[in-house]
């Protein structure tokens, strides 16, 4: 299966990889212009399925790392992945076949598109989380074994960095400080791996499904947050209005906690969500609603379109939504790696269908 | 002239790496037990003059980089020259024929000689600064305008970063925040060049200097600071007792200050050092007694041993003495990188022999 990405589907790329994003991933209008640039320039990225490339070539899993805060104002020249792609090749003395977002979330579901269109490379149909997390090794990539390294890291400057970590956490701990030296971010690859090992290590279909959602909103008739719910099987927990956005960008994150108060069928409710680059908890009275790795996004009530967490902000009237992760995320090492207690929480996961079914 | 480093140069060199080091460069007892170790375990390391090497061989600076005061407790495990040297060899294409001191001051005058024995590798009787200073770019090679690319880090756990910086300035910057990320040091190599380029773009005689300034320390007779004052032609400012040390270990460097008060012939004078990992300026009401790119350094009063910045502590009986530094950083372009500007004073350097002359 291949599929050239032309302007509507970028479009609608757009607007699911906000969902999937869960308030993180950067701001994908940002992703959304550069793409649209690169379409003009040199034309449309091809997708592929991982079933249609050989098994033994090489996929490139890249993105930005850094506060999506940053991001809004730091952005891409645009020739980052043709950077990461030369130093990846000198150092593994192999050619890059496909990029692959790292996380399809936000903008990073977007870059990796633009960067390989530019490079002539396709981009492949799954990522590394099938949603956006704040870690380097909270990836699927990580949880099936493949090595982080090597690691590659450039700005918009031209600086490179090419890494050799002991562990997952140690590249997270390098990437992070060389993310905050370049001003807050920078773009990255790491977990290399063949197209054999994809196909058992990623989230499989991610494009296909962030084009599926992003198509759902542009054709909604009617209520699209309907629309939105009926395309993930997605459990709204509260609709409102933004009282109050606490936020600061620290240590090459974005974190902080958003309340919201109900409005109508909801009115006397206020639901807390606590961030770091993405929603990880939505509370209400301390019981929580839904948790990380499930995804809880943050929606304009009128349109549907996903606010990332850099944009909420005080006065908006938002549906706050929860959808179910990949399966592989709900496994012990999953969980281990992006559950509630990965992020310092003192609870245990429990499935937003069960929250959602325990509450109705 | 080659010379085997054996134990009694060895005691000798770590003392006169001390001196040079003007207060910075690690202490250099942890880098003498490490030199006697690995003497103990494998035999002496040679050094050679670079006129002994052929041109087109590849000098290997190196050192550690981050804050002495971490260094005192985070100690190398003795195996990290030989990352250093793998990573860069693998990066380059090309062998690495002998080691230098990034910096003969402290214990980085002594650590690449003791990588460089344990590997079977020459190390050259020259230095890229002939003391110590706090900076990456602040080497010789710098300004005989040497690539600092590849820059290649690594600590005692084994991550490794390959650095391409798109300037010196750049270097420091990577270099400095993924030394803050090991926890406040590293080892590290930049300005890789050939024996040729070296010949011009060093200090050379750095070793000799070193062990001819610990060997007139040990065989002293009466007064060891007036041997030293004798062979390096330096400057006695103030001799008296330290009453005030302010120090704090930062974004991996340690900064502050020392006050000493003066005693004897000196009694009623107050003198002020300010540090960056080295002794930066001598003050004394206001007026500058020296100044970076000179050197200045803090001895045991009475048995005229350099005090580390991270060791100088209440109480001490000691005398501070100024002394010439290399040529080459008396340049222009010397003193743009290293002269009291460079560190945010504002005011223009003067040699120290004319201000000792001015205050005679």
């Amino acid at each position: 299966m291949k599929r050239l990405l032309d302007e509507p589907a970028l479009r609608s790329l757009a607007r699911g990889c906000a969902v999937l994003g869960t308030g993180g991933g950067g701001d994908p209008r940002i992703g959304l212009l550069l793409a649209l640039q690169a379409l003009d320039e040199i034309g449309p990225t091809e997708l592929v399925d991982l079933d249609d490339l050989p098994g033994d070539a090489l996929i490139m899993p890249c993105g930005m790392v850094g506060a999506p805060t940053v991001h809004i104002e730091k952005i891409e020249n645009g020739g980052e992945g043709a950077v990461l792609r030369e130093h990846l090749e000198r150092v593994t003395g192999r050619a890059v076949a496909a990029l692959m977002p790292a996380e399809i979330g936000g903008s990073n579901g977007l870059l990796p598109l633009t960067w390989a269109g530019r490079m002539g490379l396709p981009v492949v149909d799954a990522d590394g989380m099938g949603r956006a997390f704040p870690l380097i090794p909270q990836v699927t990539m990580h949880l099936a074994g493949v090595d982080p390294n090597p690691g590659v890291m450039t700005d918009e400057r031209g600086n490179v960095l090419v890494f050799r970590a002991i562990s997952g956490a140690w590249m997270e701990r390098l990437e992070r400080s060389a993310a905050v030296e370049f001003g807050g971010a920078g773009a990255a690859t790491e977990y290399t791996m063949t197209v054999e090992q994809a196909r058992e290590a990623t989230v499989r279909g991610t494009f296909t499904l962030a084009i599926r959602i992003g198509d759902a909103l542009n054709t909604a008739v009617g209520d699209p947050v309907a629309a939105l719910v009926a395309v993930t099987g997605g459990f709204p927990l509260m609709t409102g209005k933004v009282t109050d956005v606490e936020r600061r960008t620290t240590k090459g994150f974005v974190r902080g906690s958003v309340i919201v108060e109900g409005l109508a069928d909801d009115a006397g409710r206020l639901l807390r969500l606590e961030i770091q680059n993405e929603n990880l908890v939505a509370l209400e009275q301390g019981r929580v609603l839904a948790s990380v790795p499930d995804l809880i996004t943050v929606l304009d009530s009128e349109s549907a379109d996903a606010i990332p967490t850099e944009r909420v902000r005080y006065g908006q009237r938002v549906t706050v939504i929860a959808m179910r992760c990949a399966p592989i995320w709900r496994s012990p090492f999953g969980l281990e790696m992006a559950g509630p207690r990965a992020f310092g929480y003192d609870f245990d996961y429990v499935p937003v269908e069960e929250l959602a079914g325990a509450y109705a």
